[in-house]
């Protein structure tokens, strides 16, 4: 009865309604609490026995990279080509596995070995963005603004010290809305220029 | 003034409610129309390079498989362990790439090579599932129900004939919940016996 007094107005029960709780939330001292939904986010991407560095590696093993990023950035990245404050970007390190089960060849992923979370929030951190190594899934500091992760990603992130070049679904919104960074054009001149 | 008549209900406007398009849905003809929205489900897991043959692959270059579910299927199989009515899969192929932008070692990924669905449908299957090669964003035909994808996932996925041994974040669920099926534990019990 109540409902119809709405005038047509379709309503929902207070049930159905999303829960709003954020992805990003700091306990009173600066810590990152542990994003425990980031599974349920939106997927970027995948890398394996991806690096940086031309250093031999001591792997025995492979290991996968999996990237989430929330639900509300990524909404608003595909409207704009960029992030907005509060974005939360998981990356998520999985152990490699050969045979198993049928397989026969390549390797799958199995169990989660670490994860790092990243933060824009122009508010709290000087460069706007921070990262958190996520050991458990206890509170966590956040590395220093001079940590190497910061520095890389300042120095070659395609989009606001991001690695859109690495997300395939990603990077066509960001070269149409022209907001890749002057840093990555510039690493992308020089690797033509090396590779004429 | 509409809205205190409710007694202290909350209420959303209708704006926000989600919307409820249904993930599975077929053409007049039982064509699956393209599930256009399958990035934003729920991701399982990637594997690179991934064969359950033993036969030697003819491919020079890597390739990834992305495996992403419906979230209605996932937030059943959470509580259950099994996949409900209207469960769809999409497996996506993208190309793996090496060397670009700063990477210098392992692999990421970058165009999409390719797609298939698996979708869970009692009343229109014979063998409640069926899966359709996605070459497009037509609607696709079903392959018959003795494909080599059906058989071979009847014979050994562990979970209603999917593949939840290659989905580390589902298969402990599956444990608990006693949901395995048959043929996947025989062929636990047969690797076990070969291996001793």
């Amino acid at each position: 009865m109540a409902v119809a007094l709405l005038g047509g107005l379709a309503v929902a029960p207070a049930s159905q309604a999303e829960p709003k709780t954020p992805a990003v939330a700091y306990t009173p001292d600066g810590k990152l609490i542990y994003p425990k939904d980031y599974r349920s986010w939106i997927y970027l991407s995948s890398g394996m026995d991806m690096s940086y560095s031309d250093a031999p590696g001591a792997a025995d093993h492979h290991m996968f990279d999996n990237v989430f990023v929330n639900r509300e950035a990524y909404e608003a990245y595909q409207k704009t080509g960029t992030w907005p404050d509060k974005t939360i970007f998981v990356l998520e390190a999985r152990m490699g596995q050969g045979r198993g089960s049928i397989n026969k060849k390549g390797v799958y992923q199995a169990d989660a070995m670490g994860r790092e979370a990243h933060v824009k929030d122009t508010a709290r951190f000087k460069s706007g963005w921070a990262f958190f190594p996520l050991n458990s899934d206890a509170p966590a500091p956040a590395l220093a603004q001079t940590s190497q992760c910061n520095v890389c990603h300042e120095q070659h992130g395609a989009v606001d010290t991001t690695f859109v070049q690495f997300y395939p679904t990603l990077l066509p919104r960001a070269q149409e809305m022209r907001t890749l960074s002057a840093a990555y054009l510039a690493d992308e001149e020089k690797d033509k220029a090396t590779s004429r």
